[in-house]
C-alpha cells in the first residue's frame, strides 16, 4: 500500500481480523475530493466578477480603482458592487474611478439576489469582507481571491502588489482551493406555527429553499454562532443537545459553535485549540465557563446540536452569527446547528498548509518567541 | 437536499458559483464509510477470541475466569492467552480455573505472530489492556471489546455484570463501531544505510511490510507519540516539519501528537481541547512550552509530520510511543508520524456519541459542577 | 533565628552583606498584624446586630425567622433587616415572625446611614449577601458571619444547624477573621469640574469622604470591577496604566481588576489562577483576549490601576462594580483602582487556610478526580 | 486618610464598626518596608565585589575584561570570581587580562566561605549569573546589579554600555531594590535520626545554622523546587500539606512550587498567572496534571508546605531546586517549602514596576500583537 500526499488520512482498511468488516451499506459512503488535490477549474470563463472591499478605510479606495479599471479594461470582465459603495465622496472625486464608474454593476444587498450571476468575488481588505461574502451567498459561493492590504489575514492571504499576475493565474485555473465549511443555524421559535413543516423526518432541520420565507431563522456563518447572556447581569444556564442527546448544560457568559475557520477567530480567545480549515469538524467552545474542567471540545462535522433556555433557567440568552444578526433566544426556542453543504471556496496563495500556518505566525504570534535568550 | 444522520459532514457541494468547481481527478476521490453507520459485521462467525486482561490486579480474576469458562463451555470458542498470564500463582490455585486451563491456546507476546489467527478480542480491566491489543496488532486488528471493571474508561465501555447477554449480542453482530485512527511512527536514523529505500517517492515513508525487519522504529500508536527532553535539566529545541514545511520549532518540556484517541489522555493534561475519536486530525500539544503563545493544533488527518532535533540544539530527545519504547532520538534522526489505514476498531456500548460524552463526564469530570450554589 | 507561624512570609532580613542595607525610612514601615494571628475582639459586647438574608429564596425564610427570633429572645440584641425584607407575603403570614416583628428595626437601602449603627453582620444565603453587606457598609465593616442553606460558598462558611452554639461562640470573641481586602474604584469623568481637587499631591486620588457628595463614582468592591465593551459588536481597546505608567492595551472582551478574594468568583472563569483572600495582590484578568499571549498578572495590593479608553478605539466599555452600578466608560474617563484600607473582616468557620480549602473543593471542585481509575 | 505611593496596599484599617477589632498580639505584629520605597543604602562603602559571569559564552568575554579592569583601575575596588573562570584560555590570550589577572581574588565554590567577604555582586550574562548567585550565598545576599548582553532578561535588567555611569550611580546609592524572596526548602529524610532536632516546637522546620552539617538538605531558590517523576513512564501520586493540612493529592507529571520571581519561568510554561515579585506569596502549579480542574494557586508567603509520596504510589519522585541539585525523593521522605528571611536584593534598573513590565513584554511578549489587523 503507497500513500499519496493527502490530507485526509488514507481511507482506513474496513477488515478487521479474518472475521470482522464494516456492515455495507453503500448510501452511507461518501466521495470525498481529497483536500490536498482541490484545484479550481473553471467550466467556462469566468465574466461576471463580484469586487467586495472593506468599508469605511480610505487606504482600500487606490487599490480598489486600480483593481476595478484593470478588471474592465484589461480583463473586459463584468464587475459588481454594492451600490453603497459609490455613495463614498472620496471615491467620486477620482478621475480614473469615474472614467469606469458607468461600467459598473450594482445591487443592493438585501434586496437584489445574486445566486448564480456572480462567477467569481474578489475581496480587498480584511476578514472581514469574506465575512461580507458568505453573508451574500447563502447557498452556492463562487470561488473568492481574497487580498489583503497591510498585512496578512487569515481570510485574506493574497498581497496586492502585482495583483494583474495573481488574478491572471486564478483566471487561468492555477489555484489551490480550501473550502472552508460553514454552519447552518436555525432557530426554531416556541411558538412557530411552521415547527413541524421544518423538521425533518429523522428530526433534523432540512436545509432547503422552503426557509427563503424566514430568511432571519436560516442562517449560515464561516467563523461562529455565539449564544451569550447579552445585557443580563445574571449567567444563563443553556442546555447543549447533540444528535438528540442532552450533553450538558452551560453556565457562564455563554458558548460559542464554531467552524474550524472560526477556531482561529473568537474561540482561540475563549482558550481553545486551533483547527486547521480542512478538518471535518464543529468546535464547542463555553466563555468564561464557571466549572474549571470545562475545556472546549471538538466533533465531526455532521452532528446536529441543539441549543436551548434551561428550563430553570432566569434569564433569555442572545444569539448571533458572525457577529450579526443579535437576536433573543426565548425559553421553548431552540437553535439548531450542523455542517452546511455549501463551504466557501477560498482560493490559496500557496497552499492549504503554508497558508494557515503562516496566518497563525503573522495573525496571532503563535510560537513566536525570543529563542533561549531570557531563558540562559 | 434531506440529509440523513450522519458524523461525517454531508458531502460538501462542488460547484461554485455558475463557472467553478473542483477539477476532477478520480485517483483523488476517496470513499468514505459514514462513522454514523459503522456497524460491525462478521464474514464468518469468530471462533478465535483473544482474551487480554489488565496486570497486576486481583480484581480482575474472578471476571477473568467467569469469561473464560463461559467462552469455552458455553460458546465453544477457542481461547487464548498470553503465556504470561498463566504465571499468576492465584490463578493456578483456582479450582475452576483448572478446569479449563488445558483448552487455552497460548503464546508469547514479541516470539509468536497472532496475524490472521485472532478473530475476536475482549478486554478486562482499564484503558491499558486496549494500548496492549493495539500493540499486539501492528497491522490489521480483530473488533475489540472491552470491559471496565470498577468505573468506566474511555476505552472500555461495557459493564461486566451480564457479559454474557453482551457478548453474544456483539457476536450476532449487533454493534457500533468506533474506528479509532492511530498514527504510524517512524524513526529514520541518520546512519541509517536504508534511509533512501524508506522514502517514497515523494518523499514520504511507505506503510510495507518490508519494515518487518526494522520493528522498533516502525510503531502504531493509539494515543500518542511524546517527544521530551529525558533526563536533560536543558530544554529541548525540536524542529517540527509538516508535509516537507517547517512550521515551527519547540522550546519547553517537550511534544505531544495524538490521534483524537489520544487527546483525552497526556494531551488533555498538557491543556489541549478534547477531539472526539471520529474526527479525521492529528493533535499537536506543547508540554510547558517557553511561549505563552504556543496553543495546541489540530491537522487533517493525512498530513505527514516531521520531528527532529534542531541543529543547534544542546540536547537530544527523547521519544516514547503510548508510554513504552522508550528511545533517543539524535542529531541527524527523525521521527516522521502519519495516520495509519489501520485502525483500531473498538466496539460501542452505547454508540459514538453516547460513549464518548459518557466517559469525558465519568473519567475527567468534564463540566461537572455543582448548580448555581456557589454562584448566589 | 526562630520562625512562628505566620502566614505573612517572615520579615525579611534587611540586611544584605556587610554594607548594603535598605535606607531607612520610618515613614515607609507599615506595621502588618499577622493575617495568621488575626483573631476578633470585642471593645464592648455588641448589641445591634444586622441580618441580611437572600432575597427571592423561600428556603431562607424558616431559618431568618429562627435566627431572629432567638437572637432577639435569647440573646437581647436590637435586630436591624432591610425595610424590604418585610415585604415578603410569606414572611407576614408566619406566627413566630409576626411575633417579633415589631422589635426589629429597618432600614431603607440607599436612603439610611448605617455607618456606626451595627455592631455584628449575619449574613444567610449566599455568597451575594455578603457582596450587599460590604456594599452597604463603603467605610469600616462590622464583623461579618455568614451562613450557607444548602452548601458552602466562598464567603459563607458556616453551617446553620446548630447556629445557636457558634453564633454565642463568636459573640464571645472565640473567632479567627480573615481580612477581606477591598478595591476602591473611582470613576473620573473627563468633564467632572473638580477633577484637580480630586487628585492627591502625588497624583493618587485621596480615599476620602470628600467624595460623599459624588457616591456613584466612589464604589468599593469585594470581587471584582469588570469593564466590558457592553453591548458593542465590536471590540475595545482598553489603555491599562499602572502608576501613571502605561502597562499595554486591551483588545478582547475586556479586563478584570479582583480582589484576591474575586480571583475565585469571575476572574477564575476567565482563566486565572486562584489566589487566597490573605495575599496582598491585585489580579488583572483578561476576558477573550485576542491576544493569545494575554495571560493573566498578579501585582502588588498597594499599585494604583488607570483604565481609560483608548483614543483610536471605536467604542466606549461599560464598568460595573461587584455586578452592579453598570456604566458606560466615555473617551476622555478613567477609572482609578486600588485598594482600600477597609477590608471586610470575614469570620472564619475554622481558619483562613481551611475555609478556603474546602471552599476551593466545594464550589469550584478544584482537583477533584478520580484518582487512577481511567488511567490504566 | 491620604495615601502615599506604596506597592503594599495601605495598613488596613483595624477597627470594624463600633464594637470589633482584631486581638492585639504585639508579637504577631510585623513591620514592613514598603516596597515601592525600598532603597538600597551602603552603611559603608562597598570595597570587595564578585563579579559572576555567564559561562561558555564567549561574548561575555570582552565586557567581562572591560568590567574588572574598570573596577580594579578606576574603582580600586577589589573583584573576587570564581576560580574557574580563570581557565578559560581565550581570556587568558587577552593582554588587557593578563594585566589585572594577578589582582583578582579567587574563590573555589563549594569549598570556600564568601559569607561577609563580598560586599557587591555584578553579574554579566543570562538570568543562571543570578541564580547561580543565590546558590552562592544561602545566607544574606550582598546586593546585586545584574547586566543583560543581548537582550533583556528578567533578572538581568541593565544595559552593558555605559556600565560604568550606572555602576558609579549604584555605588553612590542611588538604586531601587526589589527584594525577591526564596524558597527555604529542606528534604526530612524518613531515617534520619536527627529529624526530631529537624522540627521546631511547633512543627516547622527552623532556619538555623546547624544545618550546616546536612548541606543537601537545606536549600534555598529563587526560581522554584520542582517535584517531577523522573524516568518513570507511570505518574507520581504526590500529597500536598499546607500549615499541617492536607489539601489536595496531585496526579500528573508533577508539581512547581516557585516564589513570584520564579512565576515567570517554569511555572508559567505550565500555565501560571504571573505574579510581581513584591507580592509576598508562594505559587503552586501543577505540570501536566490529570484533573482538568487542578489551576494553580496563590497562597500566602508564610505558609509551610509539605510534600511527601502517596503511600499507595507506585513511584518515587524526583526533586530539583532551580534546576540543580537533582534527587530522589522517596517513601516516607517530605520535603518542606516555605519562605525564607532571606531574599536576593535584586537592584532594579529603573523601578521596580517598569523592570517587571519591561521583562515581561521583552521575555515573554506578554500581550504583544498586531493592533486589529487580523481582526477587521
Amino acid at each position: 500500500f503507497r500513500r499519496t500526499r493527502s490530507l485526509n488520512a488514507p481511507s482506513p482498511f474496513q477488515q478487521f481480523g479474518p472475521c470482522g468488516r464494516i456492515m455495507k451499506n453503500s448510501a452511507m459512503v461518501m466521495q470525498i475530493q481529497d483536500p490536498a488535490s482541490q484545484r479550481l477549474t473553471w467550466y467556462k470563463p469566468p465574466l461576471a466578477v463580484l469586487v467586495i472591499k472593506k468599508v469605511r478605510d480610505s487606504t482600500v479606495l487606490s487599490p480598489f480603482i486600480q483593481l476595478v479599471e484593470w478588471l474592465i479594461e484589461e480583463k473586459h470582465m463584468v464587475v459588481w458592487v454594492e451600490s453603497a459603495v459609490l455613495d463614498d465622496p472620496l471615491l467620486m472625486e477620482d478621475k480614473k474611478f469615474l472614467a469606469v464608474k458607468d461600467k459598473l454593476v450594482t445591487f443592493k444587498d438585501g434586496r437584489d439576489d445574486l445566486t448564480d450571476r456572480i462567477d467569481f468575488i474578489i475581496c480587498l481588505g480584511g476578514d472581514g469582507t469574506l465575512l461580507y461574502a458568505s453573508l451574500l451567498f447563502q447557498q452556492s459561493v463562487p470561488p473568492v481571491m481574497a487580498f489583503h492590504l497591510g498585512s496578512l489575514g487569515f481570510l485574506t492571504p493574497f498581497q496586492f502588489n502585482n495583483f494583474q499576475d495573481q488574478v491572471t493565474n486564478v483566471l487561468e485555473g492555477h489555484a489551490a482551493l480550501t473550502l472552508r465549511s460553514r454552519l447552518r443555524c436555525i432557530i426554531v421559535r416556541r411558538n412557530s406555527k411552521d415547527e413541524r413543516r421544518d423538521e425533518g423526518q429523522n428530526g433534523k432541520v432540512a436545509e432547503s429553499s422552503t426557509f427563503g420565507t424566514l430568511p432571519s431563522t436560516n442562517i449560515l456563518v464561516l467563523n461562529e454562532v455565539v449564544i451569550d447572556r447579552g445585557p443580563s447581569p445574571y449567567l444563563s444556564n443553556i442546555d447543549l443537545f447533540l444528535d438528540g442527546k442532552h450533553i450538558t448544560s452551560v453556565q457562564g457568559d455563554g458558548l460559542i459553535v464554531s467552524t474550524p475557520t472560526g477556531s482561529t477567530a473568537y474561540a482561540v480567545a475563549a482558550g481553545a485549540s486551533m483547527i486547521h480549515p480542512s478538518v471535518p469538524a464543529i468546535m464547542v467552545t463555553p466563555i468564561c465557563p464557571h466549572s474549571l474542567s470545562f475545556r472546549p471540545i471538538v466533533v465531526p462535522a455532521g452532528v446536529e446540536l441543539k441549543i436551548s433556555i434551561s428550563p430553570d433557567s432566569r434569564n433569555t440568552s442572545w444569539v448571533s452569527f458572525d457577529g450579526r444578526n443579535r437576536q433573543e433566544l426565548l425559553h421553548g426556542d431552540s437553535l439548531r446547528v450542523t455542517t452546511s453543504i455549501y463551504p466557501v471556496p477560498s482560493i490559496c496563495a500557496q497552499d492549504q498548509i503554508s497558508d494557515w500556518f503562516d496566518s497563525l505566525a503573522e495573525c496571532l504570534h503563535w510560537n513566536v518567541r525570543k529563542r533561549q535568550k531570557c531563558l540562559d
